[in-house]
């Protein structure tokens, strides 16, 4: 039965991957028809999924003419954004964030609400979109109208994907979606970029699996304003609660938060629906407090000027790695200084000194 | 007799400012003899306590001449280095870092261990040393033959004072001084800087008060191998045995270090001596873990690499940030990507194409 299911999925993967190639070659054929920006921009604030999926596309190209077509893009989108609220979601594989993420975007769509679905996974050009990548996982939700699922963008680095991501929810605000869920899989910094970008930050987790199991890293905890404990159903029951009480006593002795929230635990089964109108009676809750005392408002002002300097030290970074001079030079300062034969400090200046000349 | 405790260390603590200003007064005199580095070197090696204080005072040293001549001195002192334990420790003010250091120093003196103690503050250039600069709270400590102790070195960027501290340990090893402490009072990311130089990261900390009052930043705890919580005497030992567990539950939720070391919790009084024995053994019990198992070279061979990129990029952003287009422009670029008039990307781009023309 469970072998049948991974069958299933792989089959399912295929699939959705093929039919993303097909999508990006029917894009590039309509390309050519060069449609304005303009055109494409006013479509997307009147809330044509097409022109928004379009829109997503030509951020995620490396083509040189897409690139400054996308920037065009979306500065006559953003004064249309900034008008959701922005949610995290991580959790390792398995732990059910895809059941999870359908349940409350189910609940959200009863409610009026328009969201979108977008992830941050740099593993995935080759995992060819280990998330969301099969969307058929969230079946009742791609059928939605009032839902917009986008796999990761792929990319060798995370700057890269994170950049496309955050560029592609100022698309979504303009095209009028309230809440955007961003999902990850924590790979390498992925949870770090994710909380980044988000007003909110959702740690799913199993009971009984200690984190070594789980393969959650140091740090996130204290990233996140709620752990969910999923699958909270049968006889994970008891566990459940038990992880929440830990948890709770747990997150007691850390310092309190910047935004003056103390993050919460709960426990859900998103395969049964229970539990997840209490997860987002939590999220409301501490947009209310947030909003009133100014903190969520000034998060995404300094989100802003993160993602500004962030991207400039990548820019330097990059010009300096990939100098002619410092990549023949960069693996021998590095093996002298490991073998304690040169401090950091001298191989350091001498490197410098090179790339400046 | 608390108010006159206060005005007694004002009182040493200037003393003490004016004790080091002579003392750079007096170095520099001797610095118009022009000592060899040969000499000096020489004198480190076999242990004269004068000669590697006159050492590190070459490495705090600001002078173009002195800058090249320190690194003479640090690649000639680079193979007689490495064979020390560095332990780091933190906790906020009134914690009882000095005591306990002066309790932990005691004991390995007695074990015929050479204890250096060193400091990362960079704050100390406005206080005027507030950590170890008042060095009679290390008293019994200061007068013995075997401890040697040096206040923060001053300056206004923690990447310079990091880098001057992590030299001195160089020198402190060639001298002969097994157990190297350094101390941080947690400013800024100094706790980071600290960890990333010491083989064994310890957090004090007080019973009873939350982690908001004794102002602990997010992330520490995740990085402690060893949390103690000192003062566990008289009226505060219930409290102090309940947070000891309270403690240990918690760290358990946590995923397993790379070191595969499983953090401790350990009470101790450093006023009445009374647990300093236990933390010292715990610390060994460490040492001989990652010993055997790899950790403890792998850990310094990843520290080199670390310091080697962390400063380069230091580097990049201070020629960046310190170019006159850009002094010139960045605020104004911050100022749009907050008022969501810019996306960070296009601001980054922007000041980028700025800097290399």
């Amino acid at each position: 039965m469970s072998k049948d299911n991974t069958k299933n999925t792989n089959l399912n993967s295929k699939v959705s991957v093929s039919t993303r190639d097909q999508a990006i070659d029917r894009f590039k054929k309509l390309q050519q028809k060069e449609i304005s920006v303009d055109t494409l921009c006013n479509a997307i604030v009147s809330k044509d999924t097409t022109a928004l999926s379009k829109g997503i596309t030509l951020i995620e190209s490396t083509q040189q003419n897409h690139i400054s077509k996308a920037q065009e893009l979306i500065e006559k989108c953003l004064p249309h954004a900034n008008n959701s609220v922005r949610i995290g979601i991580t959790g390792v594989p398995g732990v059910g964030k895809s059941t999870f993420i359908e349940a409350l975007g189910n609940i959200l769509i009863q409610k009026d609400k328009k969201i979108a679905v977008l992830a941050v996974d740099p593993s995935s050009t080759v995992s060819h979109g280990s998330i969301l990548g099969d969307k058929t996982r969230m079946e009742s939700l791609v059928r939605a109208d009032n839902a917009f699922i986008r796999p990761s963008p792929s990319g060798n680095s995370l700057g890269g994907v994170a950049q496309k991501t955050r560029e592609s929810i100022i698309l979504c605000e303009a095209a009028g979606y309230d809440v955007i869920i961003i999902e990850t899989v924590g790979v390498g910094q992925s949870e770090t970029a994710v909380h980044s970008m988000v007003d909110f930050f959702l740690l799913l987790k199993l009971a009984g699996a200690g984190d070594e199991l789980q393969g959650i890293k140091r740090g996130i905890i204290e990233m996140a304003d709620a752990i969910v404990i999923n699958k909270a159903d049968g006889d994970n029951l008891k566990r459940a609660r038990e992880a929440k009480n830990q948890f709770r006593k747990a997150l007691h002795l850390y310092p309190l938060a910047e935004s003056s929230w103390s993050p919460e635990v709960l426990t859900c089964s998103a395969i049964e629906n229970k539990g997840i109108e209490e997860v987002w009676k939590l999220i409301q809750n501490y947009f209310e407090i947030t909003s009133k005392n100014g903190f969520f408002e000034e998060n995404r002002r300094k989100q802003n000027k993160f993602w500004l300097l962030q991207t400039i030290e990548e820019h330097l970074k990059s010009s300096f790695y990939n100098h002619p001079e410092i990549k023949a030079k960069l693996c021998s300062q590095i093996e002298a200084v490991q073998q304690h034969k040169l401090t950091p400090f001298a191989a350091a200046r001498y490197l410098f000194e090179l790339y400046k000349e």
